[in-house]
């Protein structure tokens, strides 16, 4: 009836994602604390920061300092975003970063246009690009990812043949060249997904390309976060891309305001996983804990539910004790 | 591999289960209106208040009013809740309540004696001399409800067996009075429930009883509602108890406070079904501008995702007119 994981992986980028969308304001020591945090978990990979321009994105001008406040914890992957060559020159040249490339391709054409003034097509020959600049460095590659799977604002519907196309370009592109690609990930960049969307999409891949490694970048802007991980956990899909407390969005946003689109809440799917019996490696309650912080450090309640009710462990006990 | 409904019930228990948890303080216009903008979304079932202790509860206390200023509609079930016959008396001699007698039982006795002041036992004695009565008042019963289904914050983990045990009791009490029983519901009081839970419960009382239909009472305390909601559309399950704008709990509860299990959110779960080609009568644009409306009365954000992102109505006519 369904293939669920043994063991699933989080991608954190609350760090990232969440603070990137936010005005800015908050005091490094604040976001050192939450990613040293995060460390505590038994998370094994945290996106800390993005090197893009000051300009555009000033709460993430100081990414170098971010990185040198933090305390690593051995076996954590603490990874960071760039846009250009200038960001990754940043990071590269930033100690504490682990470098990975990243492939960028969009399903939507009006989307890419919109956020990288391009086509889709265009994207490619600059991935290309991207990838003699990795090979050059001897760089390995981390992913694939392709925005807007699932639909997308700009273009409205995207059949699931266009975002799967990218994808299995992407993977052909590396495997011409000799490359490892890890894994490829279909991002919900803005909350379209739905539990038959992602089986059909998720299913498509499998049949193109059934020895890649899938994962899933999943939004929660529209209240179906947890249904489509359930989807997804039932395909056998074992890596997500989430947000502590669920940051990168928030329930207060205007209506249409880009700041609803918030991605799945790490801690509320680690609690799906463990209650379905699927390991994760995550120490719960210490994930809990983080997301408090976070909440605290923002200074507004978020979008996670579990930060708010608690886990079920203190009430576990309560036959065996009364 | 599954057994989606074609068609889904929501019976919104929003202006009830949302303004009992509420401070007070809301005007009964404020109140009517809500229920009058949901009377126009298509919702077939509106419960909109409780008839119950003023001193108890007094955000209820104008129960009569309230219903004398909502514009019935035609083809819509308005109805209320009441815990002892004094409340039942009330509601049955004020003009324009849909009465339909409810079972409700619980699966915890930690939770009886706390919520009830009895054990599960007693309830079902009670419920014994609440069918006298029904059956003297030709009162057609509704539905039976056994809380607490799936653990109990009081006695922790509660095994299957007993939830749905009371639900077989009280079907077949039902059956030996000659009394139709048109739904037996399984509800998640304080958010334990997840997507293996629901299969095992629901399998259970299918097995138990193939001819019964079932519905689900669920809260998303802690971020699995709409997992939970696929997981039983996967298992036929049509009937669905929400709350618009997820109403009736709060994001901005403190830790472990019971104003954190709200329950599922009507619109979010509208959209679940509609994405899903599963048809539920309800005009979701309507439903959004209620839940928004339902925002303002409270007068902070709430839950819901949908309405604060939007519905992808809007989006989906670009590339037709881009």
């Amino acid at each position: 009836m369904s293939d669920l994981p043994k063991h699933v992986h989080f991608h954190e980028e609350g760090p990232r994602e969440g603070f990137q969308i936010e005005r800015g304001g908050f005091s490094l020591a604040d976001r050192a604390a939450l990613v040293d945090a995060l460390s505590e978990t038994g998370l094994e990979e945290i996106q800390v920061t993005s090197f893009v321009s000051p300009k555009a994105v000033p709460q993430m001008a100081d990414a170098e300092a971010l990185f040198a406040a933090i305390r690593r914890k051995p076996g954590v992957r603490y990874d960071a975003v760039w846009l250009n060559e200038r960001g990754y020159d940043r990071a590269r040249a930033c100690p504490g970063v682990d470098i990975g490339g990243r492939i960028a391709l969009y399903a939507s054409d009006a989307f890419a246009l919109r956020n990288n003034n391009c086509t889709a097509a265009v994207m490619r020959e600059r991935v290309n690009a991207w990838l003699d600049r990795y090979e050059a460095d001897g760089v390995p590659i981390e992913r694939a990812l392709v925005m807007a799977a699932f639909g997308c604002n700009f273009e409205g519907e995207i059949p699931p043949e266009r975002a799967v196309g990218e994808l299995v370009w992407a993977y052909r592109v590396c495997r011409d060249r000799g490359l490892a690609l890890p894994r490829l990930y279909l991002a919900d960049t803005m909350g379209w997904a739905n539990p038959q969307a992602i089986r059909r999409a998720v299913g498509l891949l499998r049949d193109a390309l059934p020895e890649a490694e899938i994962g899933l970048h999943l939004h929660d802007t529209r209240g179906l976060g947890a249904a489509n991980v359930l989807a997804a956990l039932e395909m056998g899909i074992s890596h997500f891309d989430s947000a502590v407390a669920g940051l990168g969005g928030c329930p207060f946003a205007g209506h249409g305001d880009s700041r609803g689109a918030g991605n799945i809440c790490t801690e509320d799917m680690v609690f799906l996983c463990h209650e379905m019996g699927i390991g994760t490696g995550i120490d719960l309650e210490a994930l809990v804990e983080a997301a408090r912080l976070a909440e605290r450090i923002i200074g507004r309640p978020l979008a996670g539910r579990l930060m708010h009710a608690g886990t079920l462990a203190a009430y576990r006990g309560r036959r065996a004790a009364a």
